[in-house]
């Protein structure tokens, strides 16, 4: 019988406030994480890979991983990464970091859309890199003004080194890149060797349709770094995700300095997961999770259209984990929030999500927190806080 | 019932050659990896945290892993880390790459000793500094030689900004910095504004008596940043360690861009470790490794010296993994492996344990993966190889 210790430090990043909705966190609800299945995973790897999960892990992970993860992204995506294209990586906040350090120099210009997923940001800026705004409507990205801003910069002698994006199921907008886009975006990359940093972490949850194939899936070699993530499909504590890529990049991630001497990333967790993926219980998993944040998102969605003034409007995403409102002209989110708060409930205002801190007559509501009852008093609640500003 | 798919990518990183015995791998043996302990503590981290176990961690990791470290040091070392002064690492490999990053700036003068871990060395060359060797005997680091060159590099105007040492059975040596030259090191260190890197891997595995006091225990604050690690004590593949230091440097590596996105390291890994520790049966596993090792190390030593001829001198480590044979002067380490490897045996010649290629008149025989019978059976193909080069 194990009798830990009472803990006193904090377990996990997460705090909350007594009353308050805030859905401000986009983190997945702990009730849905699937404790049960992590727990006959760990067990079936030690039975199955015994010290193999113990030892020094493979620079790349582990084998049986990576062949699911090639042969699922062969089925779904319709291309098929060779051995030396893909490798797992501690999550996307890690493999940012760490292909950010491989491929760009201070100084360089990277390419972020406004809005933007605010925590990466801090990533990028930890780089001293350069960073332009390019902007986005409800198809994503407008690549029309990615390839003016590209000719801009090459002509002023700086040419772009990388664009960050998040095509699929944005955050914080929810929106996602129309397949024309998808496939001028991989098109003017490769015309203007511009490396595309695929943010695609929300893949798995697709709520009206498949999601569209990466833009890892339809490019050129060389062209997308797709980091693919467990966090949003499995749980975030897992730390683990993976990068498509061509292969000098992603062995210049796998096998370095780091993992010569300590082997791979989060190997004993790779393996838990490669049997979590391999007995289906990935499958099952997913699936739950995008009925149950889909009625979540739906849920959302009706309560804001009932509870907001019709001159806010109100974007649907097709998948992930955010709603995006935005606000009549002369509402600054900055000013709601206060309101908010004194109502119980919260959110991230838009201009969170910005370089220039531009961007606040919008906010963004994440679901994926509370069950749908919390959501709709939320939602009440922020409506009470838009009409105690009038 | 799960049935993964069989793997054809590799797994672990160690590879083995048929009927060569490798006494270069210093890995521990796969077959005392606690994988019935790991197995029970996984399933008990997920029955008693359910979901914390799988949320964002916490940024410097788990409360209940933390809190078990700060009361083992507080007892074993007699000095207790605020908890501000410790944090969750993913392995010294990874710590001493994140420390490297925020503490050097290219071209910083760093120490290293003569030989030191190889591995690290690859991991100091990625940082592109510029690494000075300080020599080092049977008592460790050269604290004498150190101020020499400290005074020298003063005078000169290129400070050393940090020596990276591993003061407790050395990587390759096994020997032990003594406890005047610790008391000394960390006075030295503390005047001339040199920052520690002590590497404290091999800490639990003594076999003769309680390893000294870490330099971290009994220094001024802020002169020592301590690595200390599961690798050795529990089990590699878990990616997991720990680093004492100054608050600010600890919560410069804890809450930075990345864990500020993605949450603490190994989150997950490190729950299950929290319950291996408080369960007991942390003590268990490392008092099964320190017999089954000091066994081992007794087994090769006793070998090598009825073995190998007198001119060969076997320095018997006090803890650790390492047997470090000084040659005859004539005898190249080299040349030697040619032979050993004619002979089914294997090991690392000193010179790869140096920053210019020096010391090619030693080697390095790891006693960690192999059960003293075969280790026998490898000193006995040494000395045959010995022989054959006549």
């Amino acid at each position: 019988m194990m009798l830990p210790i009472p803990s006193r430090l904090p377990i996990v990043q997460r705090t909350s406030t007594e009353g308050l909705i805030d859905l401000a966190w986009g983190h997945p609800d702990p009730a849905l994480l699937p404790v049960e299945a992590l727990r006959r995973a760990s067990a079936a790897a030690l039975d199955h890979y015994g010290s193999a999960a113990l030892e020094y892990g493979s620079s790349a992970g582990p084998g049986p991983l990576l062949e699911w993860l090639i042969d699922g992204i062969s089925a779904l995506e319709d291309r098929t990464p060779r051995s030396d294209q893909i490798a797992i990586t501690g999550g996307n906040s890690q493999a940012l970091d760490q292909v950010l350090h491989l491929v760009t120099t201070p100084g360089d210009v990277v390419l972020v859309e406004a809005p933007t997923y605010h925590l990466a940001l801090r990533i990028l800026r930890s780089h001293h890199l350069t960073l332009m705004a390019i902007p986005t409507d409800r198809d994503g990205l407008q690549v029309d003004a990615l390839r003016d801003t590209l000719h801009t910069l090459r002509q002023s002698g700086t040419p772009a080194r990388a664009l960050y994006t998040i095509p699929t199921y944005h955050n914080p907008t929810g929106s996602t890149l129309s397949d024309d886009r998808r496939q001028a975006l991989v098109e003017l990359a490769a015309a203007e060797n511009l490396l595309i940093l695929e943010d695609d972490v929300y893949r798995e949850l697709a709520y009206d349709a498949p999601a569209p194939p990466s833009l890892w899936s339809i490019a050129p070699a060389g062209v997308v770094a797709r980091m693919g993530s467990f966090s949003k499909s499995l749980a975030p504590g897992l730390r683990l995700g993976y990068l498509t890529a061509d292969s000098d990049l992603v062995q210049r991630c796998a096998v370095n300095e780091v993992t010569g001497s300590g082997g791979g990333i989060n190997h004993f967790t790779a393996l838990v997961v490669a049997m979590v993926c391999t007995s289906g219980d990935f499958n099952a998993i997913t699936a739950a999770f995008r009925a149950e944040y889909c009625a979540r998102r739906n849920a959302l969605i009706g309560a804001l259209r009932a509870s907001l003034p019709p001159d806010y409007t109100i974007q649907t995403p097709g998948g992930g984990f955010f709603v995006w409102v935005t606000l009549p002209e002369h509402v600054q989110a900055a000013a709601l929030l206060d309101h908010a708060r004194e109502q119980g409930m919260s959110f991230t205002p838009g201009s969170r999500f910005t370089l220039d801190g531009s961007g606040d007559n919008a906010l963004r509501l994440a679901f994926s927190l509370y069950p749908a009852t919390m959501l709709v008093e939320a939602a009440r609640r922020l409506g009470d806080a838009v009409r105690s500003m009038a």
